[in-house]
Parts: structure tokens; C-alpha cells; sequence
């Protein structure tokens, strides 16, 4: 079957980046103001760490995803001020504050919860440290990338655990923005999904490509002699081969199915169906199928599918799920909910007091404890000046990995299939009610030490 | 005050696209694969027409907004297979198709509603109308950027409409993908929003800036002799005068108001809280600033806003609202749910039949009829091949306007100063019932003509 033609590219060698534009605009105005005054008093200077956590899970989920990390980096290096850029800031700031954009360069420290890596309310998934002048102008870029990528991660991840191994293919780009829409497949990836339709994401992140065929192919073949679904079924065999998927539900999905078989043989790779009664209709198709000798064909779904949806349909023999709206979506929760936090000045924990939204305070650092057969079962969160805390006869490994040290990304760097690697053993390594998708507690607790 | 201090640039000049890259793989690989087939059976070249639709509006909302229309014709200019795109179309593509694409362009007309326009259900937003080959590899790109755009700008109009005439300011870049942050902030502006804090978006579409401060600025003159509000105030008000917003909650507000007039005088421009009882906390502020002779310093609220707290607001003493993630994710409805769908073939209408998702066939028109009040009462959706609908002593409007032809753009295109105008008209000619907050019915019902 071939609804994934595309060679598979996963190596490192892959461009991740979107053409090397600046990125120094994606960013919100008071960044610059800010970074203005503190050059005026002189705190701009002043050593920092800002933190990047979530403060809650969305609706009642039981983990989160890190997902971003690779494409924020590649965004962090070009994070320039050029004379476009500049033009725009000089319409708000003083030359001083001009000039020392002009020279930027982020020359701190960032440490980060791996790529793929599962992470709890208040995980520390990113500590930025530097001056507060290179570090605050950073708040808008970061917080985009990962808010976005790993909020559709979290709901495909979601949803690879529920298709329970069968293929998942990513054809979500029409309803979210076009740019988003490469990063969504590749977060989809990230979080196992098996291929995707975009082709910005096949190029840039070597993401293998899929597609079936749209109900206008079959529309296209009509004639005033009525529906000519054979013919549209013959000239996408003949274009794409034997190993084609035809969509069958244009007109009845019976009747489509039979002229499926009827053009192509019992050799043909695939039927999708994109309406109806998806479980009812599956069964029924198989049935059909194997009564028509075309055992090996496979059955593809799509139509409005979340996680729910597929697991509703586990019972039926469905083999491949198509997702669109609610994976680039981030079923429900379309943004992460991360935030980015002063946590220390000049070695001094900060932290804002009003109602509702506390912070603590601190640069941090994070350990998970596991069972020997490799079920977690607590985050500790501490001070990254405090001693590590016992293991208590678990496994206890380090969360924060370094990623930039004086403003160069560390060599070697995980590679998209590393971290698709990380989020499968980070889906085994839950506990058996971190799985659920009905609303609940996160999968496990999280201990902040002081 | 000065939360907007970016000069507003509204000109035709203003360039609205992203730097001219290829938008061509912004695709989904059937897309390519069906060209292919069609290409090879002679069917590439009848003529077609798809229509861009919303089944129903999302949530029980009341009406759509139009947007992006312009953003699309801008990258639709872009769509050209160059060098690297045909690289990755050559990994399952035949040479002639590849060439064809090479010489792509699109050739055919283009009619929509105008960006900015209302619409409802079954509405037809977009005809593109040309060969079946140049028309069916449009459709992710189409759809991508209408149903982004059009989310945020119909999220955003429910917000400006419960604003009833305060200012309001969109900050929601780092809840989005950071290139659908700017593009959120052109649809929020498009529907009525004052001001962004997004560089990217002032830049690229002129829209006034705006910013005030963060908790870092206030923690970040921190000592270790106790907290430094006062000190962080001064450093902002030297920076960036008297008329800039002081964030007042870090600590404590009320303390925090008081040392923001004791620094900055009572000609402060304004104080912003971020968190709390937003509507408790105002009348207190307004009461506090009041007794101390500050009575133009204005109160900007921001916090998790959407329509229903901006409405819950209207009788608390704030000026201005500052919304973020509710805006860019549509508050619950993050994608417009649009399709393209072929409805026309060499002239004669066609329409998928399968179950829960039929299209009506053929080429139409609309117009919207008004009372002579301007109040709008219906939408009537005519095949084009047809009359036009009797007016039935209403007002009647034609609602598709021409946008392309033979592949140019129809010179004179509105800015999206017309568009936020016509957004503006289009809510005031709204029924009293179209601007409930509530989950209702669509605001007029639409009759489709056969």
C-alpha cells in the first residue's frame, strides 16, 4: 500500500530551519522596552535565570510533551537584528538600546528537558540563564515554539496510545496556519504519528509523506451520463499504482468498494473512507473486501477523528487513522499553557507573590524516580544549588540536559527520531493510569524541595 | 499613555507578504498525486470551479468573519515550484508532471466576500474557478489561511463587540506558532482590536504596537534588601515617560498603585493587573487612583480575557484590555472548519452524496438583503447560471466580489483598513440577536436556491 510514497530522511543532516530569516521580530513590544530601561538604570547586566514550566496540565490530561525544542534552537540562532529588524525597534527606542540590538547575540547558558522528553505541572522544561538584557528578549520566541509544538505533541501522543500500533498518518494543515502546519506534522512525528500530507514538512524535516485522494478526483471524472467513480479509480491506478488508496465514499460506499476491487484487483492497497458510521462502516467494508478476495487491502479512516474516536474503534479493523482538525489543534488545548519566569537575580530567588499565579522561585533542576522495571513514579524539583535528592532505592535520572553553553548549541544534539524514540519510552515508562484519556490527575506527583 | 507608542502605518504601501519565499509545498501530497492522475487521463483540463464553505459555524456562534483574503492573494503570487520544491515533488512525481508544475501559475478567476465580510453557514467565501490542475493544488494553501485567520478575527469581533468601545490590545504571540502570531494579530486588528504587541505583525501590516511591562522588569530590581517597586517604577517612567503603564501586581496592588503615583505623579498614563479579581480589583485601583489625584491614569486589565470576562467587566472602571491566548486559539474554536469542495465540471454542477457531508453542486452567488434600517435579514445563496433573487422591497447586496482574474489580482484590492471598516458595518447591521455572547443560531438564516 502506498498512501506513504515519500523515502523516509531522517538523518541529521536534515535542514531544520525555515530558510534563515530573522526571528528577532517574533516578539512582543515591552520586551524591548524593558531591555531599554534596564540599559538606562543599568540592571541589564544582571545575572539571570528565567524558567520555562506549565503551571497546570490541560483538561484533566496526565502528562505533557516537550516538543519544539530542536526548531527553537535553529530559530535562536537566527535571533538578529538587521536593518529591517532595526528599522522597526527605532521607531520606539533610544540609540542606545539600537545598538546594543544591533550587536545582539545570546551569549548565556540554556539547560532543557530533552526533545520528547514527558513533563509535569512545574517542570523546569527550559532554564535560560545570562545577562537579563540577552535573556528577556528571548520571552515571546520561546514560549511560541514550544506553547504550540508541544500542544499538538501532547494530543498526538495521545492518540498514537490510543491507535495501539496501527498507522497514524498527520493531514492537519488546512485548518491550522500555514506555517504552523509543518510544525505540527512534525510534532506529530515526534510523538509517533507515522507520516504526514505536508510537503513543507517532508522537505524540511524529512518527515515521511502520505496522501490518499480527495473526493474532487472522483467528481472530476463525472460526465452527463451520470458518476463515473470507475474511471476516476481506473486513471489513479494507472497514474500511482496498484499500491494506490481510493477514497470510496463519494457516492455509496458500497457500490465503491466493489468497483474499487472490480478496477483494481484484489491486489489493491488500500480504501479509504471519510464519513458515516466509521466502526459500522469498517466492518462492513471488511467483510466486503475479503468476500472479494482483496484480504490484504487495507482499510484507512478519517473525518473528524480525536483520540476518542480512535479508541472507539479499536474493537474494528481499521488500519490506518488519518487525523486532521483535532491533532493541529491539540484536541481541546491548543496551546501548552508554558510560561517564562525570572526565577534569580544575581543568586538572589525571585518570585512574584500576588494572587492566584505564584512562581517559586530559584534556578532549578529536575529529577524522575523510577521503578526498576522502569515505571515512574515521582518528579523532584529542586535547587539547582541544594544537593540531589536520594533516590529512596529507585532509578533516578537527571531531566534538565544542557543545550547551549555561551550561546553555542551543544554538539551532537538529539536528532527528530531520538526524540520519537524518548516519547515511546516515556508512553511505556507511565503508570498504567497515566494512559487514560478520560480526565484525571497528572500520571505522577511532583515534589518541590526547597 | 502610552501602551501604544508605534506610529500606526495603515498605508496601501505596506507590504503584506512574507519575504517572497515558495508557498508551493504549503501542501498536501494528494494534491500532487491527483494532478498526476489527472494529467494523465486528459482530465487536468476541464474547467472547474471549487467553492470555499463553512458547514456551520463553530460553538453556536451567530456569525462568521471573513479574513485572510488578503494574506492569501500575497501567497498566492508565492506559489511557484522552484528549484527545492521540485526536489521533493520529484521523489514521487512523474517528469511531466514535474514539468508542468514548473511552469505553474494559476491562470483562472478568483470571487470571494470581501475580508472582512460576515458570513454563516453554507456561505460561498471563495469560487476559484480555472482547470482542474490549476485549482486542486491550491487548496491547503487556501484553506490554511482562511481558517487561521478567519478563528482568530470571528474570537476577536466577540470581543471587541463585549468591549463596547474600550480599547483593546492583542498579546497572545506566545500562544501561537510564531508565524501565526502575526498573522493573529492582522485578524484581530482586521475585527476591531486596537493594537498588537507583535514587532512582526507592525512591521509586516503597519498595526500599531503596544506594550507595558512584565513581572522580570519588577523582580529583576530586586535586592537583598527586599523588594525594589519603587526602583523598577522610576527606571520604566525614565525610560519611557510618565504616559507608560505601570504593572502593579507583582507584590501587592495596592501597595504597588501607590508606589507607582508616588514615583510617577498623578499624570501616570496607566497601571496594568495581571491577576485576581480583575473587576473587584479595578474599582479598587480606579477608587485608590481617584484619592490620589490621579484620575487620567488609565486602568488596562489582562489575565486569561476572553468575550464572556470582557463582557463581565463592562460595568468595572477599565480602559483597556490586553487578551492573549482566548484570541489566537479562537476562544474554543481554533479553526474556521472551511472546505474547498469541487461543485462544477465543464459546466455541470456535481456533489458528493455519502452520508453527513453533502455539498450543493454548481457555481453560485449571493447576496445579503437589509431593511432599509441596514439591519440584515437574510442571505440567499442563487446558482450564478440563474437570476438574481428578487429583493422583496429589502435593500440587496452582492456578497462575492471579483479578486483574480486570468491569475492577476483585480487592481485596487481593499487594505485592511477597509476590511476592519467593514467589519465595524457589519456588526452594527447585525439583528439584535447576532451579538448575544450565548450559543444561539446563526444571526439570519441563509435560503440556497437551486
Amino acid at each position: 500500500m502506498s498512501f506513504c510514497r515519500t523515502p523516509a530522511v531522517y538523518s541529521g543532516d536534515v535542514t531544520t530551519t525555515d530558510a534563515g530569516a530573522s526571528t528577532a521580530l517574533l516578539t512582543d513590544q515591552y520586551e524591548l522596552t524593558m531591555l531599554a530601561a534596564a540599559l538606562a538604570d543599568d540592571s541589564a547586566q544582571r545575572r539571570c535565570t528565567f524558567e520555562v514550566f506549565a503551571r497546570r496540565l490541560p483538561h484533566g490530561r496526565r502528562y505533557g510533551v516537550v516538543a519544539g525544542t530542536g526548531r527553537l534552537l535553529d530559530a535562536l540562532a537566527d535571533f538578529r537584528f538587521g536593518a529591517a529588524e532595526l528599522e522597526v525597534a527605532a521607531r520606539f527606542l533610544d540609540p542606545r538600546t539600537l545598538d546594543w540590538l544591533r550587536e545582539y547575540r545570546f551569549g548565556g547558558d540554556i539547560d532543557g528537558y530533552r526533545e520528547g522528553e514527558l513533563y509535569f505541572p512545574g517542570s523546569p522544561i527550559l532554564s535560560v540563564r545570562g545577562t537579563f538584557a540577552e535573556c528577556v528578549v528571548l520571552e515571546t520566541l520561546i514560549l511560541s515554539i514550544l506553547n504550540h509544538d508541544s500542544a499538538v505533541a501532547a494530543a498526538a501522543a495521545r492518540m498514537v496510545s490510543a491507535a495501539a500500533g496501527r498507522r497514524t498518518i498527520e493531514m492537519g494543515s488546512r485548518r491550522t496556519h500555514e506555517q504552523a502546519a509543518p510544525a505540527s506534522a512534525r510534532a506529530a512525528y515526534l510523538a509517533g504519528f507515522d507520516a504526514t500530507s505536508n510537503l513543507e514538512a517532508v522537505r524540511r524535516y524529512g518527515i515521511p509523506g502520505a496522501g490518499t485522494s480527495a473526493h474532487a478526483f472522483t467528481l472530476l471524472h463525472s460526465s452527463r451520463d451520470g458518476q463515473q467513480e470507475a474511471a476516476a479509480f481506473r486513471s489513479q491506478i494507472e497514474a500511482l499504482g496498484i499500491g494506490t488508496t481510493l477514497l470510496v465514499d463519494t457516492f455509496d460506499i458500497t457500490r465503491g468498494v466493489a468497483t474499487a476491487i472490480e478496477v483494481a484487483g484484489p491486489e489493491l492497497g488500500g480504501v479509504r473512507i471519510d464519513s458515516g458510521d466509521l466502526g459500522v462502516l469498517a466492518r462492513q467494508v471488511r467483510d466486503q473486501l475479503d468476500g472479494l478476495g482483496a484480504t490484504g487491502t487495507r482499510i484507512v479512516v478519517s473525518g473528524d477523528l480525536d483520540e476518542y474516536a480512535i479508541a472507539a474503534l479499536r474493537a474494528e479493523p481499521v488500519d490506518v487513522y488519518g487525523v486532521g482538525t483535532s491533532l493541529v489543534t491539540g484536541s481541546g488545548a491548543p496551546t501548552a499553557g508554558m510560561v517564562y519566569k525570572l526565577v534569580e537575580v544575581d543568586g538572589l530567588p525571585v518570585a512574584k507573590r500576588s494572587s492566584h499565579k505564584e512562581s517559586r522561585g530559584g534556578t532549578k533542576r529536575a529529577v524522575r524516580l523510577a521503578r526498576s522495571t522502569g515505571t515512574i513514579v515521582e518528579e523532584i524539583v529542586y535547587p539547582a544549588a541544594g544537593e540531589r535528592p536520594p533516590a529512596n532505592g529507585h532509578d533516578s535520572r537527571d531531566l534538565l540536559v544542557p543545550l547551549v553553553r555561551k550561546g553555542e548549541t551543544v554538539g551532537d544534539l538529539p536528532t527528530l527520531a531520538d526524540g520519537r524514540a524518548l516519547v515511546a519510552a516515556g508512553l511505556v515508562s507511565l503508570p498504567w493510569e497515566g494512559l487514560k484519556l478520560s480526565a484525571g490527575e497528572p500520571a505522577i506527583p511532583t515534589t518541590f524541595l526547597q
